[in-house]
């Protein structure tokens, strides 16, 4: 039976021209900057964001917190979405790796307003309260099904954050999704952060591997935070040649994961048993609430028919859409789970 | 012009009595536990609360994160209200003393229930999430108007602790507070966490200290934890004394606090230009909303007629009676809020 | 029998001038910066140490602690001697409040040289390296029998600091001592270093509390740190009263103490069952080695006898003398040591 | 011109044969646990280490720090040598990552015996101190020219650290080299430690990776820090592979480079303007003293004869040998010294 995995964007296998690219990089010893491919990835993903420098890391995890790390002081607060992925799913590491706070904001499809946040910055002379440094956004925002974050409410938090001189920082872990479903360049929306952090490795197919941007000062000192948390690699050329093919080659299609997803979420909203939130299903994650089914009996009942799919939240299934499967898969995948809860 | 000062009943001055007990406190040198005057409160103080053993500490702040610190390791969640003190007022200690994540909850008047809870609770499968390990309450609960968490809730949520293998905290720094409103012992209370930290310098009026309560163990770790962070304190008797005169002779009286806020707050309730919540009106702390004039003009106003208050939220004046303040001057304070809100 | 204590000057209880002075002390909440004794001593200790500001902290560990977390950022290093308090009375906390390293110089007598730390800076570009960021000098110093540290070699280190732009912290918890035996003022010593702490409770015999002094700069940040680490007390003038009286009647009196100390280490130099290094006593702290009876077993002994002393280092029994030991217990406590160690 | 890098065994660039094994590996998702060659190189190397379990890292630096970091908890002091790479090249991490502080000792030759170590345990009564937690070693070490510690002066220090109930971790980055320079197979060498960490990127050629092994419950908590600080990643088998080539292939060819050192070793021991310590070349690494020039200098003219060296030391040159030169290549290096220093 061949098992149409849609737990994450995460778990694609690189395909023969990137395994090509990466048997023929060229390499060097990149804790001494000396690696050709990594500095040419470096130079590329600056250039395509917009900003003065980039730096390879080993995950989107260490990719956030670095940039937290560089812009805050332990006792600092930074605001975030309720179920934003630094919240969530990168382990207390904010407190643990940094000593600073996280402020949740209750978003809407993951997306907050400048009113919510405005009230909950620390008065600067409140000595006795963290201190608030940082505002993050999270776009494609992953626990809100993929949702997109509208550029004027990114402007409109920029803006806030400049009034009370705070950083603004942009986890864009997803943020070519964001880009193909809007056709608003990762240039422009990145232009609107101090830092952004993106992935290589989810919807762009690479094995290993983020990105980090920002100024040449933030760069120097994240390349020394990443070597003080052991995140320096070696001969990395050989991860990021996968990392530039990605970037070349990977991006556009993601358009036809939005269509599956699209596709698959249709189907979904069609079973009765089955509820799903259409409007935030922007792009390539779907999360929906089975009803009459436990979520945990749901996937257990999927996975003996060849369909994996994940836990989103406390009730809701979550299924992401990637470039191991193709249209076919998400048909079957579909009527799989028509058959499941019908 | 005699200045009232409702700020907090933090600014209560020790009385005559108590500075006298200062006085003739018998001192030893504490950091070897040879002082017999803090010996002793820490003794009463474990008594008064049904625990094993109890340790002087120099503020509410410092008892709050020394628990917190004992009972987690880095990464840890800690979940607490919204609006609770460790949350809001404690510099974001939690973060960098210990490492950990506060998961705020919103509650109704300071309130939370198992309900919100259990959800939030992280998978111990969830190896990429924080690990949640402390419940923590508030009683009473500052930023919400001094209102009382009601015993069943307490122990609906030490429950939910238990089954799952949590930690439960009480912040009862006005503990006492919350006693004395109810009729329900301290002793009962706290029987029902694992650690407790409660002051000695607010309504009780004595000018400097905390107590934190819990296992032998617990205390022996604490009293590690406290040198470290340089709490330990040499002929710290001249304080204990204050705090052990505090407790024997100021606990029962903090029923006139009561009575003077609830006539304050009612007084408030009368003028159509203010707006309060008289049901969260339980104990001695006040908040109230200037409809016609701000936040900081209305504080201002008062000031110049002699009456001190404070910021208690964003959109909110607060006011807090002690000690210090008499039913005459709460009197006087109802007619300059009338006159200053007309 | 009594009881003769030369453990620690630590272990001095208040005197009835200095309860006095306690107990009429006026006070105010000085979490709000509202306690007149408390910023009377504040401004006190500045001008005595001649710094723009000052701040009362509850020990010397909290003194120290908040100076260096105030001057360092994680993963900085900071140069001390090997037997300094930091590095071994303070519980490790550089490295678990500031995430700092210590890098201990073996020193002559607790006095390191400019020849030893200049090799030991790290490079600016080792961007593997910690960054060396902070030197730290301890006079008098502890573990070396309370040396002082002659004022050419902290000038010389000085000189080291300012080349490499790196601060300079003074450990001056016995500076007062130093400052008697060799009739340089603390303002002098004080004015080579960027912060200094000292200790209002060892030699002067306060019940509680020390000093931290520097820029105001550097004294706003402190006070920030200090409530964070819950080292706000809020009539924390009862204490500030007696550490006044202290600064203002104890200082010279410690040459009393020095004596006693001279006499005692002379009477310990008779004994051939004792070694003890005369050069190093220049203070009031003395250690010395037995050479027949094992370190535990001669405490014991000599405590059996009347006289408490401590181990100093493995081999080495420490004596201090004190402010609450007259001239003729230092001469009980000479027979006593002579007949045990005979 | 040819360049000949001898600054470090890490400079080497993966083999054909390396990169086809790379290139043809089976991958999944290794945050998942799903990538079956990442779950081959694990097993591989617990079993050629005799451990329980073993993970795949991103560099020795994360192999070290995650390793104390379970091993430890903040507060803790690690005893290690004087020129530990811990110490040194770690970027103050074991601070900064896991609060806790390095006690280094002084060894010969990189070696530092039980009896200097016994006294500096700290007594546990002294709540006051850090906690001794953990004694490392380093083996090969790399400041101390590549030394090798003699297995009996291992296990003197295992069964010290039994005796004090200490965990005992081994910094193994160059432990292959060892091994292959006494025949005393890693398993040997490893049964005598709780923890290891050994590196596959230095002297055995995979571009990027370490491995760390211990007990499965050990692992299982490195592999939640690992994912914390950001070293989780996805198709890791691509690196793996490398690394499970290179532990198949490249281990005894490290005698060459053993060879290769002593050869040079002698030549520079010939010059009569140069200083080396013969007796401490026992695999991999040469440091050598200029005493006509300085080491920048004599840097420099190498560099433009087309030889890299590198700072050892302060008054240090300090050159590697490794796979990625030939017995001719070090001839010329031998030559180039010899014309460069005559």
């Amino acid at each position: 039976m061949k098992i149409i995995d849609l737990r994450s964007d995460t778990v694609t296998k690189p395909s023969q021209e990137m395994r090509k690219a990466m048997y023929e990089a060229e390499v060097g010893d990149d804790v001494f900057k000396e690696d050709p491919t990594v500095n040419k990835l470096e130079e590329y993903a600056a250039e395509l964001l917009g900003k003065e420098a980039a730096l390879f890391v080993t995950s989107g995890v260490m990719g956030n917190q670095i940039c937290l790390n560089v812009l805050t002081n332990p006792g600092d607060e930074v605001i975030c979405e309720r179920d934003a992925h630094i919240f969530n799913y990168e382990s207390g590491s904010p407190a643990k790796l940094s000593g600073i706070q996280l402020l949740p904001v209750e978003g809407k499809n993951g997306v907050f307003t400048s009113e919510q946040v405005e009230p909950l910055i620390r008065p600067a002379s409140a000595y006795y309260m963290p201190r608030t440094k940082v505002i993050e956004v999270e776009n494609t925002h992953n626990r809100a099904s993929g949702a997109i974050w509208p550029l004027e409410k990114i402007i409109e938090l920029k803006n806030l954050a400049k009034k009370y001189n705070l950083f603004y920082h942009l986890d864009g872990a997803r943020i070519w999704n964001a880009s193909v479903a809007t056709e608003i360049s990762v240039k422009e929306y990145a232009s609107h952060f101090d830092t952004i952090s993106c992935c290589l490795s989810k919807g762009l197919g690479a094995p290993v591997g983020s990105i980090i941007a920002g100024t040449k000062d933030f760069i120097q000192e994240a390349y020394r935070i990443r070597k003080s948390w052991g995140g320096g690699m070696r001969q990395a050329g050989i991860l990021a040649a996968a990392g530039l093919y990605a970037l070349k080659n990977n991006v556009e299609r993601l358009k036809e994961d939005h269509e599956k997803a699209r596709y698959l979420a249709q189907r979904i909203s069609e079973n009765k048993n089955l509820e799903v939130n259409l409007d935030a299903v922007q792009t390539n994650i779907i999360l929906f609430k089975p009803l009459k089914l436990s979520v945990e009996e749901g996937i257990k009942r999927c996975k003996d028919e060849g369909l994996i799919l994940s836990v989103g939240k406390i009730d809701l299934i979550r299924a992401v859409t990637h470039l191991d499967v193709s249209f076919d898969d998400i048909k079957k995948a579909a009527d799989i789970i028509d058959s499941v809860f019908k």
